[in-house]
């Protein structure tokens, strides 16, 4: 893999980032009821908790069954959904809404002469069915997933991950995310990061701040570093 | 620490099983307004985040620290709260409400010739503030805090702290705690767990389960093992 020295690597996570985590439960909207979105804010929610008290705990299961896991709480808490409204919803996670953008976006960089990733916590199944759902395989050199560390981010193994499959150092890597607590841990790594805002949220973690926080990813193409 | 052969050692979480989380937010809800649960939600929800992503980013704060930031966080979220309302959550949450069984389940453990001690995430400081405003200094043998090895629960460390204190094995210590993720780090670890379900709260982490689920200490009176 032998970058040039003018070479950019830019990695982006999936999940918030190039594909909508709140599509799944929107496209369903009506069959879930009133409480649809408290169910996506939920799912999500418990998802991420059960990615990390797994990982500090050393007990590992990967992210789809996290996401399985953390769906049947969420519809628990709400009160229960359709059975057939589970396998619906895992069905539109398969497949999640792609950000408008992302074609174009990773179209231009890769035209730059830049190498594009994605850095998931996602199972490699689920990668490749977003993947291919988004028709984007074409713009990627690589979809690297935590699974083979059986590990989830923050965990700087997880970031490293980028650096060992392209020979560069973190400092090299633009690494672009949604979730601000992904950035905290890319900033610990060294990567550059772009904290992509897509809902305007209040900022957090004050001393691991991103070096650019963009309203989504055409911003990427605006700001030449 | 020589602890007879028929001892018992029986740890209590602090932040939720003890005490309880959202009495601060809950003794000044009409300063807050209609956003006052939504408010002391996120504050836990972020809290919890912050201990996790940074333990596993190996970048530790302390609880403390991260209350203030989560408090922060959330108040920015529902659109700010008061300047004066951040110190006045601040001090309720140094003496947050604590569960009215506490005194005579502790005390009855304790005449039984039980050990008693917490095992709290807080950090010294809040952890005395908080022991002081409940009253039950003098039925403790020890409050270990994680804040000593810079990582938060659920990182096997964090309960190691138990057996090293007492001299024991992870199974003569029963583990108390009303977080369903707290329980699953404690079970990994080895604890003999009870899972105080003061909520209802559905059932997670499925393959880390309690070994009794109360919905408050009271029972731990009840079922002699």
């Amino acid at each position: 893999m032998s970058e040039g020295p003018g070479a950019k690597v830019y990695v982006f996570d999936a999940y918030g980032t190039l594909f909508d985590v709140h599509s799944a439960v929107a496209r369903h909207r009506e069959t879930i009821g009133p409480s649809a979105d408290r169910l996506s804010e939920l799912w999500r929610t418990k998802q991420l908790e059960y990615s990390w008290v797994r990982s500090l705990a050393g007990r590992y299961r990967d992210f789809w069954s996290l996401t399985e896991d953390a769906l049947d709480f969420a519809a628990a808490k709400i009160g229960g959904i359709a059975p057939e409204a589970r396998a619906t919803l895992l069905d539109a996670y398969r497949a999640l809404d792609a950000y408008p953008e992302i074609r174009e976006v990773l179209g231009e960089l890769k035209a730059q002469g830049a190498s594009i990733a994605i850095l998931s916590n996602g199972s490699p199944a689920m990668l490749d069915a977003g993947v291919s759902a988004a028709g984007i395989g074409d713009l990627l050199d690589d979809v690297l997933s935590v699974d083979e560390l059986e590990v989830f981010k923050t965990d700087p193994r997880t970031y490293a991950l980028v650096t060992r499959r392209f020979g560069v150092t973190a400092e090299d890597v633009s690494f672009q995310s949604s979730n601000r607590w992904d950035i905290a841990g890319a900033k610990a790594f060294g990567f550059r990061c772009a904290w992509i805002n897509r809902a305007g949220a209040p900022d957090e973690y004050a001393e691991l701040t991103p070096d650019r926080t963009l309203c989504d990813l055409r911003g990427l193409l605006d700001a030449s570093e």
